[in-house]
């Protein structure tokens, strides 16, 4: 290599980042060189500090500076429903529709026996032992549209079977915004089975 | 946000990085977070050390740990030619090609007097004391084939008209392993001005 091993190490390290190479790994380290080098500190910073400080919540499993999450703490939030979701993410974008005021428990994963992953794996009897001691009365499993995220939202309800705890699931149907024509099969089938009166 | 600050400042710092906007840095944020702590440790000090450790070499402006950098060091680059490049990623390229042998001048952008970038901001003025103390007899300006790369180049030309230096731009022509009916005209223009024959 033509740099020196500073830079060499910076580009090498950058590559542990999802979807970056050995291309955009350089042309992130140079712009940070060149232009931001203040960012560059303060991404080392933050780094540092989230990889030591960030763990799991004890309640839910999402990612927290603290023993309990902020949601998890708000007394408000613990309204008998939980909203089970495979993703950090997927909890954000429901947080960020802003309608969903109960609770939460991320998976971190969804079942997939082909890559060993098991019930124990993804904290499933955790999630199992608060709907027994908080008396939850809905669960929401809103694990995504995949064979893995239906098969796990499947074995819960399975496992909730005979103990009178209702479990839903979200439902299908054609994206608001959407076009009708670009829209595919399956959803549209669904759409159409959960049809409702305009009146509704 | 529903996450905890050291989450939040991790999304915010990431963003620094080119190409990154609020949805990627959220999906490297998580990735680091749930698969690659080693990784993301390993990148908080690689960046720590390289913002704080990398500087512009003394001799060509490229970037080094060192006041010299590891090719300006090597004697047997001194070979009275020098490549001018706009950055360091056309180094790299030219080193990575392995034909050249002699030395570089890495300029760090292009004259852009519309931005109000001039001669001494991108040190035209230390590469024409290195041509002079050096006795260098062959000046490669390799900066980019475009209107500022072109302008740069004629610009460091004509400073040195009279002196006695050559002063060389690299080929036009198509690129090996092209097709021809994907070439631009203007390219195509150059390559047959540059034909050569067969036996050459």
């Amino acid at each position: 290599m033509a740099f020196s091993p500073l830079v060499d190490e910076l580009v090498e390290s950058l590559r542990c980042l999802p979807g970056v190479g050995q291309k955009t790994a350089q042309r992130m380290a140079f712009h940070l060189l060149e232009k931001g080098r203040g960012g560059g500190e303060r991404l080392a910073g933050a780094l540092s500090a989230a990889m030591t400080g960030v763990r799991r919540c004890d309640s839910c499993q999402n990612f927290s500076d603290t023993p309990i999450c902020p949601i998890c703490e708000k007394p408000e939030r613990h309204t008998g429903t939980l909203c089970v979701v495979e993703s950090p993410s997927d909890l954000l974008a429901i947080e960020q529709a802003g309608d969903y005021r109960g609770g939460y428990f991320v998976l971190m994963g969804h079942l997939s026996p082909i890559d060993g992953i098991g019930p124990e794996d993804i904290g499933i009897e955790l999630l199992l032992r608060r709907v027994r001691d908080e008396s939850v009365s809905e669960l929401i499993l809103a694990t995504n549209p995949t064979v893995e995220g239906e098969a796990t939202a499947h074995y819960i309800a399975d496992r909730l079977d005979g103990t009178g705890v209702l479990t839903t699931r979200l439902a299908h149907g054609i994206p608001v915004g959407g076009e009708l024509g670009y829209v595919d099969g399956f959803t549209l089938t669904h759409a159409f089975r959960g049809r409702k009166p305009l009146t509704d």
